[in-house]
């Protein structure tokens, strides 16, 4: 297996993440099964969908249907086995997938818009957080959840620092971009993991202090 | 009247259906007459831009600005003649040609996405769910409502059945080609109006049942 | 200084308006440093992004990203400037530049679509519509808050009508292009001013009202 396959198949695993992780979020709201495959979909793919818009290029689920086959299917057994995902153990592989998955896209985003040499060195970092969580922030406005732009989970955060750190290195030494990627992308998976693991959230010094005079 | 005149004049029923129902639905919040305008007429259109924006194609209204102005007439009418339309006869007409819109443009989408060859033979199932429903969820989410996918109405599955089933219907008899696609529309729109007239929902089976543990 | 640069270093206040009173307008929320940057960035981006795909043009930051640094400086500076910036006669400033803003964006939108020939007259006035509101929309669906279309404030009115006046103006005398855009910028602007400071509204009769038997 080389490079490029286990990026296709490691996408594969991390859209399964996103669609399962999506369809338990709105499992308590009791949604039914077409809307939770909806949503399914719209969380796995909605974030590469506007950076291929912006980027103005095929989307890239047209060209590989696998990538809705597998949300559509990963969605449905999701919907139907929310008993047995939803034990705590499970879940939580499946949040670790989840964050897996948000690395590999920032990651796989960033280098792609690179090799585009559109909009450096801003649009890679910007493009690569829009496609890790624009999926999920389409989900949440669609279901009506408050997304994750408005709560203190650590998850966007380590991907805009993972992006940033992946730009730079790229600049430094391009002729090391594997294992670049490999190590910005372990870098947002670790913080990822450490933030589900120990609860931790984004400090109170990074949080606009709400006054009680206003 | 030929088949294109029939669908093109059809289209602008549905258009009106769209609008005059949104103003209607977003009247009980008491909004004023620019915001009314302005949700009506991304009611009408809003699905079918994201469509030609997923395709990569230039938006429909652009080229026939008509799409436009009988969705902004019908929404100014609508504002005005709100007392009048939201008695219970008039409104349920309404709503049945809002069926009827959904259930055309569905199955309009599912077509042209199939001539283009564009992701066949998931694309144009999505696209046309995403033409009959995205300007609503799209109002929805802009007027603070909860959207369609939230509650229990039977309105996107019909769509989603009528396309699937005109997209395997495309495939065993293309020769055949309108009478199928009469035929999906029909499909989707007895359902909706069925719905509509005895208040249908999803099924208890279909939903995710909210376990009280949780 | 030409016209040119005129409005372009005028664009840069925008943008810096537009990211500044976002920041300030969700600070009360508690939101954290990373959020209040994507939000400050998507108000002061986001319309004219959504104008670019629908033109299918290159999205206006990708070729010239100060507008990116601008609006990522100004959303840093008014997270930790806070305090000092909610100060009642700094944060009426900002309303007032916001407001600035808003004409100015409607304004060369018009223009712009106006020189492309896009679906004249109709698609300059919306998507002028669109650049000067549509960021702050996304930013309220973001973050969980009533978007503008659903409260009485005197914001999109005003730059629907000076849009509309605009198109008029570049039918009747193309040749004096620059006055009338000039006109026309000032009125929206004066409009909205009026409007901050006397805390007008939208009046009762371009409102439904909101009938007690319903």
């Amino acid at each position: 297996m080389d490079i490029s396959q286990f990026s296709y198949w490691s996408g594969m695993v991390g859209i399964t993440a996103f669609a399962v992780t999506a369809v338990l979020a709105l499992a308590t709201r009791g949604i039914d099964l077409f809307s939770a495959v909806v949503l399914g979909i719209i969380t796995a793919v909605g974030g590469g969908t506007v950076r291929d818009l912006v980027l103005d290029v095929p989307v890239f689920w047209a060209a590989d249907l696998n990538y809705i086959w597998i949300a559509m299917a990963a969605s449905f057994i999701a919907f139907w086995a929310d008993p047995l995902l939803t034990r705590k153990e499970i879940h939580s592989l499946f949040l670790y997938l989840d964050g897996f998955g948000a690395a590999l896209f920032a990651i796989l985003t960033v280098g792609k818009v690179w090799d585009m040499g559109f909009g450096l060195p801003l649009a890679p970092i910007i493009l690569g957080i829009v496609t890790a969580i624009g999926g999920g922030l389409i989900r949440d406005v669609l279901a009506g959840r408050p997304t994750l732009l408005m709560n203190r989970e650590l998850y966007a955060t380590p991907v805009m620092f993972g992006s940033m750190l992946y730009m730079v290195l790229l600049y430094l030494m391009p002729e090391h971009r594997f294992i670049c990627a490999i190590s910005c992308g372990l870098f947002i998976f670790v913080i990822r993991a450490a933030a589900i693991h120990w609860h931790l959230s984004v400090p109170n010094w990074l949080m606009i202090k709400v006054k009680t005079e206003r």
